[in-house]
């Protein structure tokens, strides 16, 4: 399995909007074992999103899905910067759906 | 929800046998929305977790359960030191298991 956790900070006030667009199109990834979009406690602007794929060739195919496109490009302006970018290696576990 | 993502650093050699331990009770804990055990690709010893809970009650409580009670002591020497921990509010995605 392919993993991913990693941060982003909204543009100010917009973090509602950008989660909203992150978790439109999570149900529907070929390969997504696991997809969690999180707000950070601790600040008001950062939020949290950790994947779990199939392999890394599922989440690269997942970027050229016409849904996940045109996310990508409505949540660009709603984003003020990214944070964390980290890989893992998932080997098991709860939730991870087929 | 809940979450929760931390690593761990396993003792020298370790690792597989820790990771073994965090899968073993993963599927039996009230309230436990996804737990996912993933290795660290960079560092031979170095062990994530990122868990989602109903609510921060069930977390702790899942750490009265007696199995989870024996694993956290069997963990315990395999376990050099902790990384990471940082609490997360997640608010939806996919892979959520009830």
């Amino acid at each position: 399995m392919y993993g991913l956790m990693g941060s982003l900070k909204a543009a100010e006030g917009r973090r509602p909007e950008l989660i909203q667009l992150l978790l439109a199109e999570s149900g529907d990834m070929p390969g997504c074992l696991s997809y969690v979009v999180a707000e950070d406690p601790a600040d008001e602007l950062t939020v949290w999103v950790t994947e779990v794929w199939k392999d890394a060739a599922a989440h690269k195919a997942s970027l050229q899905l016409p849904g996940v496109k045109a996310v990508i490009a409505r949540a660009r302006p709603l984003i003020a910067n990214f944070g964390e970018y980290r890989e893992t290696r998932p080997v098991g576990g709860h939730g991870l759906a087929d």
